[in-house]
């Protein structure tokens, strides 16, 4: 009879020894849930209000990185004690005493020693050493171990050296140590053998900076070197090595990775290692199906420890922002029915794999005994595994009864393991979880023991492309590198395009192409070698042929219907995201940009397209304005005459995009200009327009000189709008130029005006340094820090310095440079050889006051520049004024934060800019005082989304225009507002009486 | 036993009464339901669809305007023929004949024969010879009648002449006719004696053009001078004589002119006059009341008309639309509940008013019957009066019961006629109409018998002011000159005023005031001895001190909550509003602008204040962008810096106050530049602010020299926003003045811009020409032509030239024209000396290829240009394209509507234009083609209201913006849009799972 079959008898039985079990724990609470200690009555208030429990979790999660008193205080005061909290009045006068006053010191340390004792509950201890004395312990409760080493985020090549080295020194440890723990056949004989008296988990992340789901092979590869020698040295003292999994992006290389080693010639009749199953990933089943087949293959057991999965937040949100499908389930129910599917199927297979249930649910453990218990397979033929500090009454009973229960126990320090006890009392207070129901809801055992039903996902997460202009803006999806078929297209894109340069560039007017003899040709960044685009240069005479053209055309474009645009920006859009692969190689290499920033470009391009589509009937459609009987006043927009776009090559795809569309959608004719660098994708694009149906005649393409062609457009008097992105000295001199009114011009010229930017991140005292690391190097050497929005300012606070600049230092030192067509380059190169050498100037004589902290070495080929930090003292010194427009950093360090704050606002500059923070204070003064077009709070300053972060600065960056946000559109166009008076003879529709 | 005790008896018999009636009624349909003739089925689908309803009225509107079979074909085909419209296949089918093809010819014929049929049911006779014998066969069927003369507006002394001389011959006509007729008792004795056997309504408003209640007393001078020949002529002639009475507006007049013609000694022992009450006036009662003490003093009774009043949507409207308390009941209940005590009260003092009751409703009708039975009053105490083809049932059966119906019969062309006929054709079609609910609906008779219930007001008109920032937007209501108190106070405050004259406005510096010994004296226009202010000028150091202080207040003041600012615009609000009257009556000395001009521009500057507080709070506040999990966007908007306000003279606070509020409640600190010919209101205005609570750091006040202070502000490195109203050239010179950016500039210079106009009105060949030239004559001379939005061109399309010439020039001759502190003032003074010889020299040498239709005297004391009209053949003409800003009109004609759009769109101007037109095609046309930044159908195209109607042009009338408009203070204030990373070690608020 098959399990199915056998449901009811089996949920009988499951519910009978589940509520055994409950019976025989009855009286021990697990030590967290305590209500007789004060953690268990925070716990208590933190699941009563879900603010408090936020903003408890954030005060949790800073106070490693608070060392004084002043410091702990104004946190408590900014997190804990915020005036429209309801708190009992012992907690709110305790937690005052702490925010501040003669008893601060006192409250404060003893805010720190309970912190820390909360934390030591789930983190055994802060070396191995010690953690060994811990294990010893646990064996004497007849519970075994693996040991886990908890970790700062890895940044260089360094930080991963010293984990390896880390791991490979606890492997010896412990194997010493097991060497003299008495054998213990409950913990140290399963039922296909002996197994190790010690037992590590390895998370890979740890083993490797740069670890990238794009540059899949490349991460494979080197994780593979780093892991082997680790492995045989497991062997050799036998330890046994658990992967760990983590986030679903590490997810495809871990299991490559994993088969790369147990396979090996070294390796592959070792049994004592082992993977994870995540239950709540789509994918559990197929990677369970993976993992029995990889085992018949290799011909040896490993085992496979069956979670469900602790990254939930973040998957959710990580595929939501990027547009991806969602890799977990969001129904608790789907998540804990797969667990159980999973448990019977890794049970039916215990042959060929040891099954590991790792679970706090009582209802998750007792379906594992019962259907173990069905397979008539003895009491070690599955292990139990939890947490450390967690559910400690089900671990003692279940060892009672003859069940292998391994501890799985965090050692390191309290700050890098905040994070590892937030987790832990998320996953404690979560509202669907087995602990909180039970321990803190009394929920009846009968209906925790109950059978979990899969359900429909609670969120909906991937976004199917809009169809329509009906449907609600959303984001296009970036490139999911996790996926082989899309490494796999972006690879063959690669070299089809590669195959077919040099791309022949013409001027085209009224849809007629002219090759002129005057060409220009560009070369790859990446390989001057490489001619990318052969351009016609436009002459006056095609200019004036465009201009007349578009002069000509724009009434009747003007007054087609808006949705009509509307929807052209629509089709548009499709035809971008069908060639996306295309559109998105061919800037790896004409501009030298980087995979994934190549893939983000096209991706705003498509964007910009959707929205502006969307906003266009928003802002520009008829609006009725006011409310009155008698008349209608309606209000709309419309084009104001030929626009003359001047784009740049740093966003080759995605500003070209977003300045045309916004021109056309609102009813201008368009000249196209595009930047010198960039001609080809400039051409794609325009391609694009015509077949998505855009006339001929209303947009045209001009490649040629700037100084030539540029400004005769921009001082015609036809030209009624100019829209720029690029360098402050152009901007200005184009804004000065229109100013000037010339006879016979129809309007007055606008000019839509992005230039560039000196952008700061502050780093205050107590931000997240592995966030801001990870975000500074992305927003500073990402494209070479050629974006306006780059960072090139690091303003850091009080003492962060210390904590802060060594670890940048290393992270430069081990950033990948190299060709941006390959999908493991960090930094490519700078855009031609005028960039190229103005940087090697600067970089050879830095102005006075200013220290190299670390210039690294540029590969000969293309116009690389290596990664280079400088230091000054003053904020006045050029280094910290001037745009450079490359991979230059310069810090500071500043006194306080109100300092930071002044000396990021002490350029002439107004773009972006970042602090990393996690006082409440701090970030509402940045939000008040950091003088920006956008600012970012604990997250990097470049990469704005459109809809999002509608983006644009002013000061000496622009004008005030938002691109990709609301009132974008109304930059371009003319307010016409109509008014009708409906009376007629004394007679009024408004009325119905 | 009073009336109101005895009720339910009374009730009773006003039912049996009322159903008997009913019953001898029964078969006898009124003509116009009956369905045996396509009236009566037309009506049917009338009232069963609302749409239908507006547009066939529409259509009888606009039908006597047709001379053409292409002209009636194409209004069938767009009002009747709409595509979505469900019409009988008969209709549909009968109707598409006429709409275009081989039938059309005859269709159209029918359509207008048939309409005019319908017409001729409610006027007698086209004149006034046919009409007698109409009165002779009314008298066979024992009816009596009143003669209305149906008329065009009265738009100039010779139209009023003429109805003045209509009137005399209607009385010899009707007098000489009535000598033939045979006495008949029932129609000619009244209880109070023999009645004359003629009777004639007349209508006040025609007898003069500028009727006004501002100049009430003048108005009734000048109407009683009009009508004592008249009513000599009646008396001697023995003809009966009532005012009728129209809308509201002229209400007071109509009564205070009664007064004084019936008190007159020629008249005062003349019993045959009479006066009208409207029970839908919330004044009838006081009416009723005023009448009976009027009789009482005059010692001879006079009839009283008691009607409910047909002007309901009128009076509506207009009182929303000027913010007045509403005149009339908007509960139909309650009108009829005061029609029956006001019936009452007449039949109570019979002896003093010989009462008419005038209604269609049987309910009203024999509930007078009853009320006069029960004071035992003989039949013919009171009379009964009925329209001219409508209730015929009911008149014949009344008069055979012995009372006295008299038919109110107008006569006259179909032309003027046709509002007439709409009137009458919503009365028979009202959904709470008698009629409509008798004949159509089929309602019981019993339940239409019952008593009136007096309700709630449906509609709430009159709008409380607004008393906080959450309260919606509403303008202020204009001053209502019907009352005599505000007649008053504004005299007073003119002559208060008048006293303190010359104002001393000196230059105001941080609070601080300071008199230069530079001063600059300005004269009333009105009278150039009268010297209004005396100002002193700023100096360059001055202006630098104001600058000094603006730069160093700007950061604080823009990081004041932005609800701080918006309720200082609210107090500003409530300040000027306080103080209307004095800046009302300021504006008519120091600039010549005539009272209600005056006030409107007092209005307007208070609803900016509204209107800029709440859309500050809703623009400039933060708005939540996109919706992503994991991150929280947040736009708002902030200040820019230091903004100069270069304000013009001809709406001296409405746009200085506009433009400072919006830089202000954006957060900018503000240097006020006023113009040199409005400093005293300038100053008044100043004051105000700082009363109001701005900061005297925050906002200067520089009066002096515009080419030398206004230069130096609009090119210093400190300003940042430049705001300014006034001429093209100056506009256009700021603009390119600030597009030059200077070393050490903050921002990139924003200039808001507001220049001229040379706006056009086109007459279509259908429109209704009694609407184009009162509108057209208040937007060309209104303010003496000297607003940006005054109409200084009519288009005449087709035909209408010779119908509308004549008519406008007659208009123009009679223009009041006078010192503008007079109420009677039409056309007051121009701002100066060098207008008046600018102006002077124009009219001295016109431009080639023009000539002068009408230009006629200008009083010689002040600066008084006469009205002017010019034709030009060629759109190219000086005339027809420069702005000259003074009573300057230029006509031109079209061949058609498509060549009039042309002949508008040929300027370099876009500012306003209006259009007059019925035919949906052609308003559609202008809707799409007739490019300006406000136009308006069927309206002037001066006078924008703030939140209704969005004021701003484009071309070189400005820069796109829209002042009382979305989106206007956005171009005072930068973008910020701050991002927050709301995920913390992988936790993330978003989720509650």
């Amino acid at each position: 009879m098959t399990w199915e079959a056998n449901q009811k008898n089996i949920n009988t039985r499951i519910l009978t020894l589940g509520e055994q079990y409950w019976q025989r724990m009855q009286g021990d609470v697990p030590s967290l849930f305590d209500r007789q200690y004060w953690q268990g009555q925070i716990l208590d208030w933190i699941m009563d209000d879900e603010s408090f429990k936020v903003d408890a979790f954030r005060f949790v999660d800073v106070l490693p990185a608070l060392h004084s008193t002043p410091a702990i205080a104004s946190h408590v005061q900014d997190y804990l004690l915020k005036s429209d909290r309801k708190l009992p009045v012992l907690v709110r006068s305790a937690l005052s005493m702490a925010s501040g006053g003669i008893a601060a010191p006192i409250a404060t340390r003893a805010i720190r020693a309970n912190v820390t004792e909360m934390a030591r509950r789930f983190i055994c201890q802060s070396d191995s050493k010690k953690a060994v004395a811990v294990f010893k312990k646990l064996a004497d409760q007849n519970l075994t171990f693996t040991a886990d080493i908890l970790g700062e985020a890895t940044s260089s090549d360094s930080e991963a050296e010293r984990y390896v080295q880390k791991y490979l020194n606890l492997i010896e440890l412990l194997a010493t140590a097991a060497e003299k723990w008495p054998d213990n056949p409950l913990l140290h004989l399963s039922a296909s053998g002996p197994l190790p008296k010690a037992n590590i988990s390895v998370k890979i992340s740890a083993l490797d900076p740069y670890l990238d789901a794009a540059d899949h092979n490349g991460s494979v590869a080197r994780l593979k070197e780093k892991l082997l020698p680790l492995l045989r040295h497991a062997r050799t003292h036998n330890v046994f090595i658990n992967f760990d999994l983590e986030q679903w992006s590490c997810h495809n290389i871990t299991y490559d990775l994993f088969e790369a080693v147990v396979l090996h010639q070294d390796l592959v009749d070792w049994p004592h290692i082992g993977l994870v199953v995540q239950s709540y990933l789509k994918s559990s089943e197929n990677d369970c199906s993976r993992l029995l087949a990889l085992s018949k293959r290799r011909g040896t057991p490993f085992t496979v420890r069956l979670v469900k999965g602790a990254y939930w937040d973040y998957e959710v949100v990580h595929a939501r922002q990027n547009g991806f499908s969602c890799p977990v389930y969001t129904n608790k129910g789907t998540t804990d029915a797969s667990y159980e599917h999973l448990t019977r199927l890794l049970i039916e297979n215990h042959e060929l794999i040891s099954p590991a249930i790792a679970s706090h649910n009582l209802r998750s453990i007792v379906h594992a005994l019962v259907a173990a218990e069905y397979k008539s397979l003895p009491k070690n033929s599955i292990e139990l595994q939890m947490l450390y500090g967690m559910a400690e009454p089900q671990r003692l009973t279940l060892a009672k009864d003859g069940y292998r229960v391994r501890v799985y126990a965090p050692i390191g320090e309290l700050l890098p393991g905040m994070a590892y006890l937030v987790r832990r009392l998320l996953e404690n207070t979560s509202n669907s979880g087995f602990l909180r129901q039970s321990y803190h809801e009394g929920v009846s055992i009968s209906s925790m023991l109950a059978p979990p039903a899969a359900g429909q996902d609670l969120i909906n997460v991937s976004a199917s492309p809009p169809t329509d202009l009906t449907s609600p803006f959303t984001n296009v999806s970036l490139l999911d590198f996790t996926l082989q078929e899309v490494r796999y297209r972006f690879t063959q894109a690669l070299s089809s395009t590669g195959e077919k340069l040099p791309f022949e560039v013409p001027v085209v007017i009224d849809g007629k192409t002219i090759h002129t003899t005057k060409q220009k040709n560009h070369a790859s960044p990446n390989d001057p070698s490489l001619v990318v685009a052969q351009t016609s240069q436009a002459s006056i005479s095609d200019v004036n042929e465009a201009l007349e053209s578009a002069v000509k055309i724009f009434p009747a474009w003007r007054d087609t219907p808006l949705t009509y645009r509307a929807e052209l920006l629509e089709k548009l859009a499709h035809r971008l995201e069908a060639d996306r692969f295309e559109l998105a190689v061919l800037q790896c290499y004409e501009v030298g940009k980087p995979w994934r920033e190549a893939d983000a470009d096209v991706a705003e391009a498509i964007d910009f397209c959707r929205y502006y589509a969307r906003q266009a009937i928003k802002e520009l459609g008829p609006v009725k304005q006011g409310d009155m009987a008698g008349e209608e006043n309606i209000l709309h927009y419309e084009g104001r005459g030929p626009c003359v776009i001047i784009a740049p090559w740093n966003f080759p795809l995605a500003i070209l995009c977003g300045m045309t569309t916004a021109a056309l959608v609102a009813g201008n004719s368009v000249l196209i200009k595009p930047a010198t660098a960039s001609t080809a994708i400039a051409y794609q694009f325009y391609q694009r327009l015509l077949e998505a149906g855009f006339p001929q005649n209303v947009v045209h393409f001009l490649p040629g000189p700037g100084d030539e062609i540029g400004n005769f457009l921009v001082e015609h008097p036809d030209i009624c709008q100019i829209a720029f992105t690029g360098s402050k000295e152009v901007g200005l001199s184009i804004i000065e130029k229109s100013g000037k009114t010339i006879a016979g011009q129809a309007q007055v010229k606008q000019v839509v005006c992005e230039m560039g930017g000196k952008n700061a991140v502050i780093i205050d005292d107590d931000a997240d340094l592995d966030a801001a690391l990870k975000d500074v190097m992305h927003s500073a050497f990402g494209y070479a820090g050629q974006k306006c929005s780059a960072c090139s300012r690091i303003i850091l606070v009080g003492e962060i310095y210390h904590a802060f600049l060594p670890r940048l230092l290393d992270a430069c030192k081990s950033l990948p440079m190299g060709m941006a067509t390959e999908p493991g380059c960090r930094l490519g190169p700078v855009i031609d050889q005028t960039a190229h050498k103005r940087l090697e100037s600067l970089l050879a004589n830095p102005p006075d006051g200013s220290k190299i902290h670390f210039s690294g070495e540029a590969p000969s080929s293309g116009f690389f520049i290596a990664p280079t930090v400088f230091e000054v003292i003053e904020p006045t010194n050029a280094l910290f004024q001037q745009e450079f427009f490359g991979p230059i950093l310069t810090i500071i360090r500043a006194r306080d934060f109100q300092t930071a704050l002044d000396m990021a606002n002490s350029t002439e500059f107004a773009l972006t800019g970042g602090v990393y923070s996690r006082s409440p204070r701090n970030m509402a003064s940045a939000r008040q005082q950091f003088k920006v077009g956008n600012l970012y709070i604990n997250r990097g300053c470049t990469g704005a989304i459109v809809g999002r972060q509608p983006f644009g600065g002013f000061g000496m960056s622009g004008i005030g225009t938002k691109a990709g946000g609301p009132g974008y559109l109304l930059h371009f166009a003319n307010p016409r507002c109509i008014t009708e008076n409906t009376m007629r003879s004394g007679f009024t529709p408004d009325f119905h009486m």
